[in-house]
């Protein structure tokens, strides 16, 4: 059994390094982003849309070359467990999303998704078990094709000094940075 | 050179693999992070804000615990060139900046900062080697304190089966998920 280019183990010894712990949200993940590069639409490039920003982008850092850093990710929260790897010119996409109709055969699997049990009655091993046994039996697909938005390379464009906090900022953002416009995460000194 | 735990070419050999090339931001993010590291507020664990999209998540990722989807790392975009470490409890913490005005002493590196070269006509080699030669000369750095929106771990609360996709989503959203309210990436069928 792989994930992407990994062994199963090999997949799970990453995400401990990387995500700081085994979630399952991560080997579910996996297998999501390895059912979408196995059906990759034609194309040289891809990007990637992350439907959460829960678990699942770090599937997505760890197991394609798109990145938060590099702007091949995009992660647009809307809660659902769903990735999206899309051909970055004309935006033609594979969406591959949890089914929740297909859980039914991996009840402690379904308990964890939908929240039916207390964290402290789970049973972590049965649950990592059913998730590795479901793999891209627990999934489904469609094709998709995002909004002309999401195909356009952002640019940073031109940079000033703020003439407030005197750091560099994008001017688009306006006579001052986005900071000192009142969007700081910091209290004031 | 040490850039966290890495020697210097080891994180330019992390920086290739996950970010996908040599960006000169992320050799800069790695000097930030670095000195941010070695000057964490007192606490047992601390949360990360990146105040750019752009390439310095990925050294933030590479170089500390926090990532996009454990949720350590928050990404508030203002277009400013800094990160924060802070402990996750009370907020506390220490912010680290590209101080452009101390870039006077690496033309190279200030022409690419602010923009003042079209990209062919940089020297790439010598705008690394000012990079590198400058590391933490070219930053500042300040004591902050967060806003407690962002002490407070975020947690997905209940979900529910939207009526509309048939997807699981965050009850919190309203009566449909956010992609039937509208928010979608994708073009109808």
């Amino acid at each position: 059994m792989k994930i992407g280019s990994y062994a199963y183990d090999e997949y799970v010894h990453l995400v401990k390094s990387f995500h700081g712990s085994l979630a399952p949200g991560l080997i579910i993940g996996g297998f999501i982003v390895d059912l979408a590069l196995r059906n990759l639409p034609p194309g040289e490039f891809f990007d990637a849309i992350c439907e959460t920003s829960v678990c699942l982008p770090d599937a997505v850092q760890l197991l394609t070359p798109c990145t938060v850093g590099n702007g091949w990710l995009k992660v647009v929260d809307m809660g659902r467990f769903a990735v999206t790897l899309y051909e970055k010119e004309k935006g033609d996409g594979i969406r591959v999303y949890l089914d929740s109709k297909k859980l039914g055969a991996w009840p402690e699997f379904n308990a964890w998704y939908f929240k039916l049990k207390p964290k402290k009655e789970q049973n972590f091993e049965l649950l990592m078990a059913q998730i590795k046994e479901a793999g891209a039996g627990a999934l489904s697909m469609e094709r998709v094709r995002v909004k002309p938005e999401y195909t356009v390379k952002r640019k940073l464009g031109r940079t000033a000094v703020c003439p407030s906090c005197g750091e560099s900022y994008p001017l688009r953002d306006g006579d001052s940075c986005l900071a000192c416009q009142g969007r700081s995460p910091y209290q004031e000194a």
